[in-house]
């Protein structure tokens, strides 16, 4: 079958990550060309992934590039314009999280979506495709746990990675849109179902820097659906023994506990400490397989001529909560969400 | 050194589990009298416990008992006013939880503890002697973890034992109040503060015959305290797997995380399921030695003539807590506390 | 029900943790005797313990204690003939491990305990009353692993701890006596059968003070039995983080592994090192409610006129497998054992 | 860079779970030709593979087809006669173990790899490329644990696959041979030393079909080192919970254990059973990683022009130390290994 060419739009750290799974790791996918307005990251791309086809200009890819697809891991700003763009160019679109930095701007997106049922629009939602996130799924799917109604969801970055969480904070969004997304996703998806209340809370102990930029360094979030299911969301960035994400589901005939402990392996070190396991660094080391598999699955929905389980309305979904969520912690109030 | 002579008034399960602490596994303490309206428990005084001075009333043992404190485990409608009767009679009083069910309850016995300064007043918060517990206040104080500013804390009974709980449910005064009591001590405790708001919900999947006594199932609650530092209590009555009693604190340098198996043992199984620990059957086994320690401190309390570390004021403040939840469970939005 | 009286003779470590348990912890016993060669162990047993009633010579309390019962906890090479002249005087004998130094003395401790069929002898296996040891043997008993033909034993003491074993190493037998005879009577007491043949290894790399003592500080053997069964036990005294003591009983069903982390409690602590379960600090930590239990079955014994289930032939039984063990290694060649 | 061409001989199993890696996801290397007597892995190499170029003759396709590499993944005994074929036709060779069947075709494949130091010759000692088995000896060499003393390593396949094995019985060479190896270079690799004497036992509880092959469902051995290190290795093919591979290295500062639970994922499932963890199904679960990085490495070290870590000796010496094993196992008695 042929291969899928794609180009890369942003070769950030993650789009290094994906860049690299394009070009060395993926069979059936051929990365064919790369835009960025950094020099040294179209350099990065001649020099260690092969591709010589670089644009500073993304429209100019769209135009010139002999490609397929297009994997978008620009700034959140941009996303939404250069799906239009793209999709409107006869290209399947991967795109990073979050769908927008707005909801007009995720209608647009959902519009061109719309525009073109005959492409694969694919939105980067990896941790569904960890294989301990997928397997949780699939045992839900069985019903071992029978009817799923909470999700308690943590995710933690590592203290070690502070600084930059620091200095990225003024324009983050606040950490509900810059963290909670991943959250909010796995809630919508383990439940089924979406909140119709929002109810938030911040809070900073350790690094006051996060107060001046009008951010917590520390959020969490309680949700109410329809039903009567229940979303717990707890979001950081101070964890001193690495990248924190967890995610219980609990249902009325078991639960189901993803990664309690952040294990980097499956070694155990008994020494002075105790018997101790060492956790991952980031979301590089912890969701790696991840990034290969959603990658793998959007080329092989680009080449079966499959639609993605993950849609632009998904998308468009967590960012609405992600904002409702971030609403309800600055007004110190529950919140109605509504569709 | 003289033994604690020691009445006790009501042997229902956990009262006959405190008299034989008492009667056999607490050197410096005698079960000298018992009190019970029930037949049945005066003949397992006698039978089992050896104790021959009974009583079907409250009032005549405190007159005529050769004791010098009572342990106080009848319902609890009943607490404060036998606190009362006995710290007027001169008697040290060991009473479990609750303080009382309403707040004015608890405000006469507060006075009543304040009118006795020379006897000892004990509340059965007994998961503070839980050595586990213990150890992970001794690490909070030590300072190992920073500054505690977030408590998450699940208690969910058995799902074996969920009949009693629906027959129960009509007059328990709802789950907060019958359950998260606990939880909201440890909360109090770890934090080293008072939550100011709460916000609250409940689900019910499994067995609707909670919410046709206009309870639930399962209840969660938010906390937000003053300094910003957060509680989330998450409590239950259909756990497939035993009892789950987990708290979490986390600090600013660390987090402790309190038996997220409620192992059983330190047996772990391998066979075709995987690796299995089996989980605890219920409060009696999970806080066995928690029971005994309590006791044990109450006695030496008297001995010694100290102050217990829990005061009434902590059963006062946990028993508003827990009604505040449930009203702001019933109302569907926050609520202030005040105290 | 008439207690029972005890006189305990030894009261180092082990001897006040024994004599804690009756005269606190033990309802139905009465510690009224103790005997020590060492003054200020009969000083602690009247100001600690409240015991007036004291020997230095151990025949001497024998004839004139008012006592039904005998805890021996004096050096190994007392423990016959005080079992014998304790038997022979009409007392209830409990004692601790090991039996005997040499197999003679075992053999005069088995015709005392034969002499005297009215009366109870107990042998100090306390691990057999762990509660997660005796969960296991239930297990095993109700065939939750099928047939156990395989037990892999492992206890290392604390590096924190390794002082006192290398001033101890000229005297105490070597590693096998000195250590692997709890760990012998768990391979026999699981698998039901004798070990036929033994081969065994040491291996000295942190303390080379125990090779100057002909001693070795880890010490492994291969236990053949004659149906096929095999056991394989590892001591040590050089576990950085703690006091270990793990079992794996493999069967043809399941495995039950008892303590592979010997866990402090129930804590995990996620700090800069990962996430850590520190560990029990050594054999009074860990097995604190099994020397209690053990004391307690003891007394039921004595009161019942139960026959303890752990008998002399265990106990000589294990002393001569710990022997051919330390035989077996000395010559570095397998050796047959016949019993 | 060039791709590295490869042609893989065998497609069984794991000839399969090879050329997939090599053909899907290692960019630097190109699947072109297959070799297999079976018509059908023929057929598979053309459809499921893009294959074209097959022989049904191995020295056909080293004269034949458009290849640098050749992986060969053919029965034991023709492993040695393919490498000195292949390397003196000027291919690199990757070979699955065993290196042979006997020492003397292992000497064979010596000499070949010594009269061509040109060319890379790969070992598949896959274990050592498994991330948490490649982290140990990370922590190993950083002197984490200090001086590695001693070894104790399991392997035992799934109960789920014991048909297979035995039917494979009779002519697997005995479990040593057939499953130990892997333990045994791990043994080697951690302790930086070889064995020079081992004593060993089968047992057979639970299909009785072992016997009848001359064989036995489990094995143990013990393993002694000129330095006093110490080796165990436990063997066995009916583990009820699925694939059992774990390994304890034992430091004078620390000990580490891979994979105690060999869990399937990060998921724990609370429910009627407690707390559960699945394990992983077989080889091809447990090291589908390690198989892939493996070969990463060898076509690294084909482009690089490196000497691959493990060498044509180790295949030898774990070869040697197996039959010895085997040896001693049937002799019953301890053997001396001469290298």
């Amino acid at each position: 079958m042929k291969k899928v060419k794609v180009g890369i739009a942003g070769l950030g750290r993650l789009g290094k990550l994906h860049a690299g799974n394009l070009a060395f790791h993926i069979a059936n996918a051929e990365l064919t060309a790369a835009c960025s307005i950094m020099p040294a990251e179209l350099e990065y791309a001649k020099n260690e992934l092969g591709v010589t086809d670089v644009y500073t200009d993304f429209d100019e890819m769209l135009a010139k590039a002999d490609i397929d697809a297009v994997a978008i891991v620009t700034t959140s700003g941009m996303h939404c314009a250069q799906i239009a763009a793209a999709l409107d160019a006869g290209k399947h679109v991967f795109c990073e999280k979050p769908l927008g930095v707005d909801l007009e701007q995720c209608r647009q997106a959902e519009k061109a979506v719309e525009r073109h049922p005959e492409l694969a629009f694919f939105l980067g939602f990896m941790r569904r495709f960890d294989p301990s996130y997928a397997y949780a799924m699939e045992k839900v799917k069985a019903g071992v746990i029978g009817k799923p109604y909470m999700v308690k969801a943590t995710g933690i970055d590592p203290e070690a990675l502070v600084q930059g969480a620091i200095r990225f904070a003024p324009t983050s969004g606040g950490i509900f849109i810059d963290m909670a997304i991943h959250d909010i996703d796995l809630m919508r998806w383990f439940l089924g179902e979406d909140p119709v209340e929002v109810y938030a809370a911040g809070a900073t102990f350790k690094h006051p820097e996060f107060k001046d930029a009008n951010d917590d360094e520390t959020g969490v979030a309680m949700y109410k659906c329809a039903s009567g299911a229940i979303g717990f969301v707890h979001v950081g960035r101070t964890a001193p023994h690495g990248y924190h994400v967890e995610t219980e589901v609990v249902g009325t005939e078991g639960t189901l506990r993803i990664s309690p402990v952040p294990e980097k392996n499956l070694c155990v070190i008994y020494d002075k400490n105790g018997a101790v396991k060492e956790c991952v660094s980031g979301f590089p080391e912890r969701f790696a397989e991840a990034y290969l598999k959603e990658m793998e699955e959007f080329i092989n929905c680009v080449q079966e001529g499959r639609k993605p389980e993950v849609t632009v309305y998904d998308g468009t979904k967590s960012t609405q909560i992600a904002f409702a969520t971030t609403e309800a912690y600055r007004e110190g109030k529950p919140l109605k969400i509504e569709y």
